[in-house]
């Protein structure tokens, strides 16, 4: 087991790492209380029935998989549910799921009485690594993700890496594309433990790596005032190939990297994906990308903030003309 | 002109007592930027234009007036119009108008793209006195007041005692009733000041020394764990009152604070109350005011902790039964 603490004052908490931790959740998280255990559709029941089971007074909430639970209306809901079944300040809401599930349950969290205690239990290798830390929550408007939401902190979240086991392949990679990211920024070790392949042999490593790069980040960060925007690396370009649809948030952060990391090091990055079974380019109209990140660039005017990685562990921040994507983006389209 | 500066950490920010304030706004708040006046169709119009104009880019959103705008559907309607119209992380909010607008208008700023600068120009007494400071910000749920919110403080907070001019006599005295209880709990001049009649003359310095109290109690809790629920003296039977409906929320917390006072000062309050004009006791039945405050106890169980003032100036906090409320009930209904 490992243990690492985010230093954030008096919204501080603990990241446990634990296989098997989802079995004695009640040991590690305070459950004697009415719990609001939310989870969706695409996760196994058991999970978060198992969480309910330890409480005093457990519920589960089940929202549909996808990023459409993440609306006002389904926040809503949720809240009218805990209403009718008397929560109160003293009470607290776990997520069970991967990100969908923890921004939503933790601006829930954070609105029901202006707060109450969140903890986060972390089903996906994405939400392991980056999601389920940081206390970024939050829900989409009118089709732009995450606009509205809170900062706000879990009191501790639990990394049990079994949950893993019944994940497809093809989210195992998505995830890790968000894992390699922190390599790349800010952990040449950990970027070299993806060079060196055997990724299921590594997984534990990988992920606490990843939750160390993170905690970093965040301590110094918290309300992402600079620094933070790190982990939005490959994140510029990925999120216009997301609005395209097709493929999942971290395959398309996987692709967005590739033009922002030096020429010496793009074979490498590309070798990785190629082993991850990630993809490396997209069949998608380079206008039709560039068009959704401008839909997408959050007003920052005609420039924009891009982090780029001359070598692995090692970034640069630069503000560019928002045109000067374009080449990149075809860069990486067919 | 006076300056509070409420000392949160990295929270803090003062507020401008001045007659005369919104005309300046611009002076004070930096509106050099995209801003939304909320405002409602209580306030006088040229009020929020006002501010708009002072702004670089100014959009005035108009709310019904009254408690039914805070909803989350009219939550979501205003975030929809900033992201219609290009609001970014860099962009303001500010109220103008009482606590109805101040509350939603807070919200929103708390979660437009996870909180962006929100100012306050309370123009009502309640607001100016009370509810414009102190970062409690909120929408109602299923019949809840205030259910659903944020712990989120403002960057600024104009106090103008000019803009209570338009106000009706009775608008004024419900507002009263909040100072009045600051002073009841807190600070024995101010109580003293109501004594003497006056009002008017007073206006200043009532509104000032109400500031004042509110300010030393949510510096010292901020987020409502203990002292801050002296600013929920006179509340506890005043909110079932106000379920019930009829009177304005100042006037049920004038009639709340009566069984909360000591024998010996009671008909001094009363005195007072008289003189404003505010209710001394309702002609409902107990049982209807009893019935509304179970179902507004937040779940504390069977017990609720309520302030009580022995002396002007001082208070005592006290965990009673909740039945125990139903005989005090009685002495303020006819």
């Amino acid at each position: 087991m490992n243990i690492l603490h985010m230093n954030l004052g008096a919204d501080s908490y603990d990241i446990v790492i634990e296989r098997g931790a989802l079995q004695k959740a009640g040991e590690y998280l305070d459950l004697d209380r009415k719990v609001l255990v939310l989870t969706d559709d695409g996760v196994p029941k058991q999970y978060a029935q198992t969480v309910a089971a330890q409480a005093k007074d457990g519920f589960v909430f089940t929202v549909p998989q996808g990023e459409d639970s993440k609306s006002i209306p389904q926040f809503s809901m949720i809240l009218s549910d805990m209403l009718k079944r008397g929560f109160s300040r003293k009470d607290a809401v776990v997520a069970v799921g991967g990100g969908v599930v923890g921004d939503l349950a933790g601006f829930v969290a954070s609105a029901y009485m202006r707060g109450i205690d969140f903890y986060n239990i972390p089903t996906t290798v994405l939400s392991q690594v980056d999601s389920s830390i940081g206390g970024k929550t939050a829900v989409n408007l009118d089709g732009v993700k995450n606009i509205v939401g809170a900062f706000y902190q879990p009191k501790k979240v639990l990394v049990d890496l079994d949950l893993l086991d019944t994940l497809d392949d093809r989210l195992v990679s998505e995830g890790l594309a968000e894992a390699l990211k922190m390599g790349l920024t800010s952990d040449e070790k950990l970027f070299e433990l993806f060079e060196k392949g055997n990724i299921k042999e590594s997984m534990d490593e990988i992920i606490l790596r990843s939750l160390m790069v993170k905690k970093a980040v965040v301590e110094q960060d918290e309300k992402e005032q600079g620094l933070r925007r790190i982990l939005n690396f490959g994140h510029t370009i990925g999120h216009g190939i997301e609005s395209c649809g097709g493929l999942y948030h971290g395959e398309c952060v996987a692709v967005g990297m590739i033009p922002m990391v030096s020429d010496e090091l793009r074979p490498r990055l590309i070798g990785i994906l190629v082993n991850l079974r990630l993809p490396s380019s997209v069949n998608v109209n380079p206008d039709e990308i560039y068009e959704a990140m401008t839909h997408d660039k959050k007003g920052e005017g005609d420039y924009v903030t891009v982090t780029t990685v001359p070598r692995p562990g090692e970034f640069e921040m630069n503000r560019v003309r928002f045109e000067d994507l374009y080449p990149m983006i075809q860069m990486i389209t067919k």
